[in-house]
């Protein structure tokens, strides 16, 4: 089952400039940032109603994020959807023959499970799947 | 205030075809789908937890969003976010000279109020602001 939209992923240039958009004028709370390294990228939070808005910036030019933002630019990069079991979602993805990034969930250093489906088999939108382990 | 995301909408290029991935495929549920002449597109709404994913189809070659399709190949198109007083918003965001598609709320034929902001002022993102008369 999927429960919710847990967050849409934007790609920036600038964590601190575009904060001047996102928490300043439009009003979002900004509620942490975090420093993910596997990613090689700077993340800010903004909680809005059950779900997130998450500003990615690349800090290395190597990672998929840095070149994302250098072919395409700024914006929208991913949508990350919660699931109550990601191994019966990828299975039934996988019967659908659709393409995955990830046949099995990756196992994040929080112990949340996420796996990546690819875009060629989503319209073009590059999907998350989270199952979180405290819910 | 900025109440939730009210939807993500991605482009695609036949509807119908979509529905193998998101409803077959990974089980969000169809909840209906509309004509909406005045933007020339068929929408399928698919609901996720207080959100929707809303899926746009272009019916004609001239429209925004068959521009879109055309210049990008499909993927997510917009960002809406329901707020509670869409004027205040719209003068809070023109105090912070974030550039505006709608310097004023446009009404929809069903009550609700719109207004898009420009990507240019939110990292590559279209953002559409909705405030909802029936809430």
């Amino acid at each position: 089952m999927i429960k919710k939209v847990n967050h849409i992923a934007v790609v920036v240039s600038d964590l601190q400039a575009s904060m001047r958009f996102w928490v300043d004028a439009l009003g979002l709370e900004l509620s942490h940032t975090e420093h993910v390294a596997s990613q090689a990228v700077d993340v800010a939070f903004l909680p809005v109603g059950d779900s997130k808005i998450e500003l990615l910036q690349p800090i290395d030019d190597e990672s998929g994020v840095a070149r994302y933002l250098e072919k395409r630019g700024p914006g929208m990069h991913h949508l990350c959807l919660e699931v109550d079991d990601i191994v019966a979602t990828l299975a039934r993805l996988k019967g659908a023959e659709v393409q995955l990034i990830n046949e099995e969930p990756v196992i994040g250093s929080d112990g949340r499970k996420f796996a990546f489906i690819h875009p060629k088999s989503a319209n073009g939108v590059l999907v998350e799947l989270y199952e979180l382990t405290e819910e």
